[in-house]
């Protein structure tokens, strides 16, 4: 079981607690973590849909891929541990990808096979990046039967 | 304008980014956050219910107290934003309580005069507070008129 996550920015902004999390989740399946340039761009579909060329580069076409998008679907932490643990079964291999400081571009949200969504609030996106960690965290303590969730 | 956070912790929990945050909040409001030791019980209504009454002495009969909790309303960004503000208006102070390990007690959302939830998903303390901080300082950079929201 794989997990990886594409974001962009620099590596260094991976915080310690973020760090953490992934040795963490390290023991329950192998985790990556890839930081993607931003385009640096003002324009933001620009921006977006250059991003959105450089993370499809990435991606093979059998790749499962759930983008975390504000409009994308939201679960609660048991019905979205249910589902990675299944989509983790049937593909070994699962890649989230995190948008640049616009969001992800047309180009890679209509190729993901997902969307999951944090709630309906904005979050920046290295903060969406923590989030995420702790989710499939999460979600792999309560799969594996962890009292983690409990806690 | 004066927005209080409580937490069940210790102060060195609180990260560089969320200081960072806690430092740009504070040119829009006063900001303070304040750490209260957690209860340290294994039993889960026990400790809620402990960590409630230190809660309840800290706070005033007529302060406007927003209990941050899963089954609380979603907002988003842009009406939280509003709704902060107004509150901020009408009350000149606004305290928001996160709960400990095992969430906030009965005597504490009952005494809140509103509950917000950062979405389905369940979180730990310590993200709710960082999720927290971001939250409050969009709300009041989206009331300022700032561009910030849209970056």
């Amino acid at each position: 079981m794989k997990i990886k996550l594409y974001f962009f920015g620099k590596s260094r902004e991976i915080t310690e607690r973020e760090k953490e999390l992934a040795k963490r989740i390290g023991f329950r399946a192998k985790i990556e973590l890839i930081a993607l340039p931003q385009a640096g761009i003002t324009d933001a579909e620009k921006a977006k849909s250059e991003e959105a060329e450089r993370l499809l580069k990435k991606i093979g076409s059998k790749d499962f891929v759930i983008a975390l998008d504000e409009h994308g679907q939201e679960f609660d932490s048991v019905k979205f541990s249910r589902d990675l643990r299944k989509k983790l079964e049937n593909h070994g291999k699962v890649i989230f990808v995190i948008g640049g400081a616009h969001g992800l571009g047309k180009g890679i949200l209509n190729r993901a096979n997902q969307k999951v969504s944090f709630g309906k609030m904005v979050w920046t996106r290295n903060l969406v990046r923590h989030m995420a960690l702790e989710q499939i965290y999460r979600a792999l303590e309560i799969a594996g039967g962890s009292n983690f969730h409990k806690a």
